[in-house]
């Protein structure tokens, strides 16, 4: 068995330690004779590690004591409906800062229920820049202001949190979330889906500021309903409890490693490798991003033509450097780079790269 | 290790061959270099691992193919706030039929969006038996009517398709799918969470009559729309990858054993050997269900005082027999017995019966 390095925007690469435990505890876990993914979420067993998961996710991003934490089934976008039928009245305006794809994406899941409007919108400028702070057109009487902490399309990333003054900021932090410090204080509500910086897919988290589960909202079903789940400890049904388990994993490999503040210095060295590889080639390669807001997380870039694309995706697929063919949406090339990508992972790629030009450049 | 008999009633005990291969492949799946939950669900390797469930699951199911078959994240609850808002109009009118604590479920999930009627209620009778078809009382104008087809509480399942006339049949099928033959032909729609006969949590399965798929339903989000979930081959955003797989391999299981029909035999004998054990048992164990609608997945029995149960449970766990505690909604004992529990589990259970009945009795 030989690993790759797996540059995947997601479902993306784990920490090898963490499929190592999965695996050893696949058919007992913990030597009760059964997998974790065969016991019951209301037992004893499982109600302990979907504790120590929360416990452990909370001290990694110093989340303070006034914000529930719920570990729910579903990616991100069903996240951003949820966001409109629980804090926003029926047809409310909220407000939108969109720097990429799933900035607009976000917007498409609310439309039917609330009037959107766009704050601040990076389309113009083809999604290179984030439009600066004093040119947003904040609404005052919002529910919300959304963000896209990090886009993995565009690879746009907000390097700091804006100020948005009283109402409340709700930000997607599905590929960036503990890559690095963060103010948890400074949002009102934070949601994630895992497959990128916490683990597996088919589970999210949202982080939300207590008193705001006590918005009436919009009429929805109980399941739509984040007080409940709150109110229940996310077990409101039965939750994804083997995603929520390899959550816990990962989070706790994290913490082992040092915490946030040693993956934001693993992540700014693997993106200062790779950017100035980039920036390095003459031209041969390209990322348009401007410098302030490239995302340390996503790095698109762009070869001459479609020809070396496509080149370069099979020679690098050949050297074991998997998954760096860009989005569709913009095509090109993508690596991304999220805490359980080693910084021996993003020396291979440049590696790579350098190689890749003096062959074809 | 030693893997004991699990009578969860779910997340439910696994085929120990799927788990020992997704164990073998948890680092490396199929010489890739990277695990599938790992994969990007839109790379060709997981695709055709979503490719040859769906092909498995119809020939399992023997699924017309004027129906399509979803993927979905969450499970069996979401889906019951789905049906409304899916298929009935703004305070359209709506026939549910109650056997169980899960039919309850589902009424309270949609009654936000439509007017529930309630067309027959079994629980003036405890839930003991289920109200015969000719004293239903169904709406004429009704979107659809709603059944639990098995309910997990209370032991009561439906051994035959009712005839409702033209009004499409909707049946949550979680906890008996794949148990014996079924003609889905009759059936609007027919839903399952996973975890009880498919295989792990955190995915559920909806089999629907795309004709269905054409109305108008209510405003909703994107997210929440099964049309657009079936035009994009449930890849409308990132579904829960491992979950998806893992059903695939509880499937390829499933007709590697012999399909619904060995199912049936199987489920029949080991649901033969624990009745016969509680009602051969002269009183010390109960079960009050009225024979003709007995379920064949859950068997909730009683014993004559809570010292004993608890007793039960105790000395059941120490024997290796997991997870026999009754639900806290009615106490007791219960024994689920899905798929993947071996005949010899039932019989392993009706020998400590017979045991503890000799020793306590």
């Amino acid at each position: 068995m030989t690993r790759a390095y797996n540059f995947s925007a997601g479902p993306a690469t784990l920490p090898e330690p963490v499929l190592r435990q999965a695996q050893a505890e696949m058919l007992d876990w913990n030597g009760v004779g059964a997998s974790i993914v065969e016991l019951s979420h209301r037992g004893a067993e499982f109600m302990g590690v979907a504790a120590q998961a929360e416990a452990d996710l909370r001290t990694l991003l110093s989340v303070p004591d006034d914000y529930a934490v719920l570990f729910l089934a579903g990616g991100a976008t069903t996240q951003q409906a949820l966001l409109a039928l629980n804090f926003a009245a029926p047809g409310q305006t909220v407000d939108y800062v969109v720097t990429g794809h799933w900035g607009k994406t976000a917007i498409r899941q609310v439309r039917p229920y609330v009037d959107v409007h766009v704050a601040a919108d990076g389309e113009p400028g083809g999604f290179r820049d984030i439009p600066p702070r004093q040119d947003w057109s904040l609404s005052a009487d919002a529910a919300y202001v959304h963000i896209t902490a990090n886009e993995t399309i565009h690879g746009v990333e907000f390097r700091d949190t804006p100020d948005v003054g009283t109402v409340p900021l709700f930000a997607d932090f599905s590929s960036s979330i503990a890559s690095a410090p963060l103010d948890v204080s400074r949002y009102g509500l934070i949601y994630a889906g895992a497959q990128k910086n916490l683990g597996p897919v088919g589970v999210s988290v949202v982080i939300v500021r207590r008193e705001l589960l006590e918005r009436a909202g919009q009429p929805r079903a109980d399941i739509f309903n984040y007080a409940s789940h709150a109110a229940r400890d996310s077990m409101l049904n039965t939750p994804p409890t083997w995603n929520w388990y390899l959550l816990g994993l990962t989070v706790k490999w994290m913490l082992e490693q040092g915490g946030v503040e040693e993956f934001a210095r693993r992540n700014a060295a693997k993106a200062a490798l790779v950017y100035d590889a980039i920036d390095g080639s003459g031209g041969f390669y390209r990322n348009e991003v401007a410098v302030p807001v490239r995302s340390r997380m996503n790095i698109p870039f762009f070869l001459p033509d479609e020809t070396l694309t496509t080149r370069f995706v099979a020679e690098s697929k050949a050297a074991g450097l998997l998954a760096l063919k860009g989005h569709k949406a913009v095509g090109g090339l993508r690596a991304s780079l999220y805490n359980a990508m080693p910084v021996a992972g993003a020396q291979a790629l440049v590696g790579f790269m350098r190689d890749f030009q003096q062959r074809h450049g």
